[in-house]
């Protein structure tokens, strides 16, 4: 089955070189997998939360959006979409919001570590912390959970939210799914062996260190200077150089092809001088990075493209979610109110038979399988599935038959016998979607 | 200036007789006063926290609509909506999350209470505490803030969320509003003297005495039943009979004019048996209550009738929490990526003047007031309004000249003179709106 991965993307700050090579360059390879659907979000919701200066929140998302494009997210691979555009998330978020117990999110690393840092400066416990920093656990919970994704690639750090995430939907199918798997529990993709990138220093790149290597800002000009001052050793053109442990080479090889890495380490063994290597180095990064900072300059030109874009992806986005929160409001008891068929009235059985509804069947089978079936008002079956894995699948196919009618068989694997009555399955689907409006 | 006044309904439990003299009745009169704008809501997103049985929050809400229309809520002067039927609500929610501080939930009165009971119990004291009903303050602000509402009737216990409403609400103005009232500051208006109706002991009428009177339940005669067990003093008939202080007459005041009221007390001295006094109540509360009931029975044989008058009402409501939230993301940075005009080129000044955009400027007079006016690329005055009390009113202004163009003009008030120059204003006012889109 595919496999559904999220990932939010930050949208604040500039983007440096080694956010590109440890998180963008990996994602984006990896949503060209087969067996893969991605969803990459722009966290903006989230970014809310740490910063109050709405110019540097439009500014920066439009700058994050239009490097992911340039990068090479192929959004007709992938869903891409600012979670801002999708008013599915909030509203899940406070449905979530009333089966989360406060303990737990007072158990969140970020919130413990704000309070930590109160208390040890002798003040009040709760000082300076927003609502927002608080709670973005359960919004969180609802980005990943409105989209069902079976994985969510995160640093270490980011284990405990999703962990949370399985938690509240364990709750809410324990508690409103009738024993179905409403929700996919989520499962944290741990990075283990992100590429991170060395800095000019030699530690890890980073803007806290003041040692990146920026990715698009500056142009060539600044790519060219930065390089200019990783730092190596002071050993002369001419002098045997050892390549291993040098921020340099390291640099290199995130940009190189095996042969090339050799053939660099070699020459710095025979002699190559620094200044040579970095001219090197920079021809490797530039020949990557170039026609993309050409595309993000492009792209910055033109925002109203990105708005294009991002605007595409969330219908796309808005056509799984808009389903699913609909169900989840279902099953809470935020329904329609819609008529209900009388009673028979004695001696009328037959008037009576016209307003009952055709019955939905679901449920599993001693096989471990879940199946559905329809019988018609009257009792006669009209359609029997085959069996899910999931007691999903099952739902979320009986909420396509109703929606798109026969249109939906096509698709629907079924056993070849007993042939359908098309006419009367049209009939009594028609009727469950009456019903339904 | 008309005033908006919110009013939200519990969705969950059943009626009595003493919620609709003090709490229906008179909030359904109050919305028929002159100068008023009313709001009424069902407010089923925070039924959510309190119950998690969706069979009882569906047949609730029904059943509380359901009452409210059959009660003579004029669903042409009001707007009555579900809260779920608003995802305005919790996206704004959202917004106000983010500079909610924590301290600030921390006092909020239903939590304390539920800390102080854990503690009393030698419990964790968050045990069983849900982020529900730690943070639904936050979304009672978002219910009020999104329809700029001037006041909210609210019991006392409920003066501390108004408040914390109003607070959230200067926040955000202060952070994002620019100076202007972006968010009107909503008051609540406390109703002291409200009519508390006495239940059959005499007791105040709660479904936690079990002495209420049912309003529609049983029909009438659930309704004769329960009035011939509200309690009296023992005198025979013949005897006279003291009303003061009697439930019966307490009852009987809420459902009859001065002059029934007199006739009573008087025949009451009189002599007049309780059996009898008890008959002339229910004939009185009959009068009132009849035709109500079989109003309720009606609609609730067509919840598809109910559902349609709701949907009514959120379409209304959505036209004005639409434009709002908008502008609210647009204050803190959530924006459309939108194409900028490019720098005028040297000698190419022509070219560059057709991109300009016509400008807008909204200020405050050394009056107080507030004005707002629009300019063309070139300068040109196009536009000047009249002075505004509140900011929010210009800026009002502004959002709907660039959305209906001057369509807009017939409702402004505008100075005689100077003449309106209707094409170029009307080319400005399209290019703003395309600027936007």
């Amino acid at each position: 089955m595919t496999q559904r991965v999220l990932t939010g993307i930050t949208t604040t700050g500039t983007l440096h070189l080694g956010n590109y090579v440890g998180a963008i360059r990996p994602a984006i390879a990896a949503s060209q997998e087969a067996g893969v659907e991605s969803f990459f979000f722009m966290a903006d919701y989230h970014a809310l939360i740490k910063c109050d200066e709405p110019e540097r929140i439009a500014r920066s998302r439009l700058e994050i959006a239009a490097t992911w494009l340039a990068a090479g997210l192929d959004t007709s691979r992938v869903t891409f979409y600012r979670q801002s555009d999708i008013p599915e998330i909030p509203e899940l978020t406070w449905l979530l919001t009333c089966i989360t117990s406060k303990g737990q999110m007072n158990r969140a690393h970020a919130y413990k570590a704000a309070v930590d840092a109160n208390v040890a400066g002798g003040e009040d416990p709760d000082a300076g912390i927003t609502m927002g920093l608080y709670s973005y656990p359960i919004l969180m919970a609802a980005d990943i959970l409105i989209f069902n994704a079976h994985r969510v690639p995160v640093g270490r750090d980011q284990v405990q939210h999703i962990e949370m995430a399985r938690d509240v939907a364990q709750r809410f199918n324990h508690q409103f799914g009738q024993g179905s798997d409403f929700f996919v529990l989520p499962e944290a993709n741990v990075e283990e062996d992100v590429a991170l990138l060395p800095g000019l220093d030699g530690r890890k790149m980073s803007k806290s260190y003041d040692n990146s290597i920026p990715l698009f800002e500056g142009g060539a000009k600044a790519l060219k200077e930065a390089i200019a001052r990783i730092v190596t050793d002071s050993r002369l053109p001419g002098e045997p150089k050892e390549p291993e442990g040098q921020a340099l080479v390291t640099i290199y090889d995130a940009f190189a092809t095996p042969a090339q890495r050799t053939e660099f380490r070699a020459a710095l063994r025979g002699g190559l001088a620094w200044g040579e290597a970095k001219q090197q180095l920079f021809d490797r990064i530039e020949a990557q990075i170039g026609p993309m900072r050409a595309r993000y300059a492009e792209l910055m030109a033109h925002p109203e493209r990105i708005e294009a874009v991002l605007q595409e992806g969330a219908a796309k986005a808005r056509k799984l979610a808009g389903p699913l929160l609909a169900q989840a409001r279902e099953a809470v008891g935020l329904r329609s109110f819609v008529a209900v068929a009388p009673l028979p009235a004695k001696g009328n059985a037959g008037k009576a038979a016209k307003h009952a509804l055709p019955v939905v069947k679901q449920y599993r089978e001693a096989d471990g399988q879940f199946y559905f079936k329809l019988n018609a008002a009257d009792g006669t079956l009209l359609l029997q599935s085959l069996g899910f894995a999931e007691g999903r699948e099952a739902g979320q196919w009986v909420a396509r038959l109703k929606r798109d009618g026969l249109d939906a068989l096509a698709d629907l694997p079924l056993a070849a016998e007993p042939a359908i009555d098309r006419p009367a399955l049209d009939a009594a689907l028609a009727a469950l979607r009456d019903a339904q409006t």
